[in-house]
């Protein structure tokens, strides 16, 4: 990112005094203007060029010929008051263009999509991917205009949330930084509280086996197909999860939308469910005969709609705790899909063949 | 996506008629032009403003001024020769800062970051996000300027890539299009390919596990530590997995890595391995004496270093059969690594339990 001087905040400009050290400088100006971290204030550069509402065309070429010392890139101009309240945008090439003597107020495009110091990271991601804008200006509390998040700091930003989400689903700590470098003894930390919670989380999975240790041991066949109806409904609330942790990062649904998606999962679910469940009667029948074709195809059903419903649901239940919906995606929902497979499937076995 | 008229690639400037329909004019311009989805070429827009390299600035701004009658946004001018070669970059800053009989060849910038028309759109995000453009040229074969990818476009693709890529990983074959409008019939045919596939793949684990019939009706109660142990290695080799298709999707990793990541992943899943054991350990000495301490916390080791080596070169492996790594990050790895974990547990278990 390039940095021009040609703003004058007070609490931005006079960091931007050595070019090479741009990007600590912009660490300083982050510390010392104490915007929160994910926010637009964080993000902002002072890389824009403003113009005063009440200059001629000709004037405001003037202007920021002045102002504009070294400028490398430029997008627009914004159209400030003399409180530095924004009220339009001018391209440079409306500039160019318009006979000298067309006042600015005249050739600047409003309203302007704008954000406050203190949205967040992903609203500015959002709204320059939606709206197309080259870049997004940062008002404050004052509506006064004190940067810009260019498209391509917020394409950053965009990459690196990602890759967090992906690594929030997997249960990995975040921030490793560069995966190349990274070095074993951090890779470790980062991963280890997660993979260790979900031994004593599986205790459940145990303890619900456990429980019907006499029916297994009276028809051990049961056991054959433990993994595959298990596995089955992690699988599919993995899927569910998935969906609703994407969607909910970019934006396409929201909590309010929770129980319409739930209705539409049941659905699915239902049909992904018969589905499998058709496709283990027959090993069912093969192996164990009449009553074990029963148990999987019914079991198989039950877990896949007990899972997906379980998946489609946790990254909302986490959301609505102010938690983390992208923890949902993955391993978390596979445990507790898991813990509840067994449950069912020996619960219906025991029925079953207990009767 | 703002469309300017004033560039007259005769494949592209014909198309752009109407600005109202400009996406579906540009879905034309990609069927016209063929080329390739997921392409450079695939994603330029005609928007781009040309000058000819033996202007003055002066004429550099009137050819500016008629060529682009209803340029919305401009980012940069672009310097070509008579064939239309990318010589360099011009702002419009430095042209009207400059004295009007100074040469555009002074005034530009070169050399200039471009890519080919065949460039995959990843690489183009990658330059864009990594060289914080504005915009990025986009060459034929002869080096010729045929359009410009803009940095809010390639955002959109980002985005779209790594939501596809979340998918994928969740096994949900991609384009499922906007969550919230996708119907009951689409999310299961979507969905519903990989969840009966991995049903089968399960089998393996099931057959494992009858294949020891013997072994756990002596001595069930190693039944109790299956799921726990199974899925720490499906945990443990999802998270590499992760890691790793993440890293190859941002580029941070690339397939020339792969032996000097497995050495470090050997280091990292010894650690996991030896920490969960003794985790583990207490509860089988608990639940079933010495010997099933012994055999859990043995297996544990081996089944979260396998696991981790599974999750870590399954997408390498993928991408090296030209198959999306990505599909590697979810329920395919866990699944895999489930099925190891079952030959090694009871493998081990009948080793220490009937010698």
């Amino acid at each position: 990112m390039k940095h021009l001087e040609f703003a004058h905040d007070p609490c931005i400009s006079h960091l931007y005094t050595e070019r090479a050290q741009a990007q600590a400088e912009r660490d300083d100006l982050r510390r010392v203007c104490s915007h929160a971290e994910g926010t637009a204030g964080a993000l902002m550069s002072s890389a824009y060029a403003r113009v005063a509402v009440d200059l001629t065309a000709a004037q405001a070429i003037d202007a920021l010929r002045r102002e504009a010392a070294d400028a490398q890139a430029l997008y627009q101009a914004y159209v400030l008051d003399e409180q530095r309240r924004l009220l339009g945008t001018l391209s440079l090439r409306e500039l160019i263009l318009a006979a000298p003597d067309t006042p600015v107020a005249q050739l600047m495009v409003k309203p302007v999509v704008s954000v406050t110091v203190a949205a967040s990271q992903e609203s500015v991601a959002r709204l320059i991917s939606h709206h197309d804008l080259p870049a997004l200006p940062v008002l404050d509390e004052q509506a006064r205009l004190v940067g810009i998040v260019t498209c391509d700091d917020a394409m950053d930003v965009v990459v690196e949330e990602a890759t967090e989400d992906f690594h929030k689903g997997a249960l990995i700590a975040t921030r490793i930084g560069n995966l190349k470098t990274a070095t074993t003894g951090l890779l470790y930390r980062k991963r280890v509280f997660w993979l260790v919670l979900l031994v004593f989380g599986n205790l459940f999975s145990g303890a619900g086996i456990a429980a019907f240790e006499d029916t297994i041991a009276a028809h051990i066949v049961l056991v054959f197909f433990l993994p595959l109806l298990v596995d089955s409904g992690g699988n599919a609330g993995a899927q569910s999860a998935t969906l609703m942790v994407r969607g909910l990062a970019t934006g396409e649904v929201a909590m309010r939308d929770w129980l319409s998606m739930l209705g539409r999962e049941c659905g699915v679910a239902l049909l992904l469910g018969l589905t499998m469940a058709v496709a283990v009667a027959s090993l069912g029948a093969l192996r164990g005969g009449a009553d074990v074709a029963f148990i999987v195809a019914s079991s198989m059903l039950v877990i896949v709609l007990v899972g997906s419903l379980i998946g489609m649901s946790l990254p909302f239940l986490l959301s609505r705790l102010r938690l983390d919906p992208a923890t949902a995606s993955g391993p978390l929902v596979t445990s507790i899909a898991d813990a509840a497979g067994v449950l069912v499937y020996f619960g219906i076995a025991s029925q079953v063949l207990d009767i």
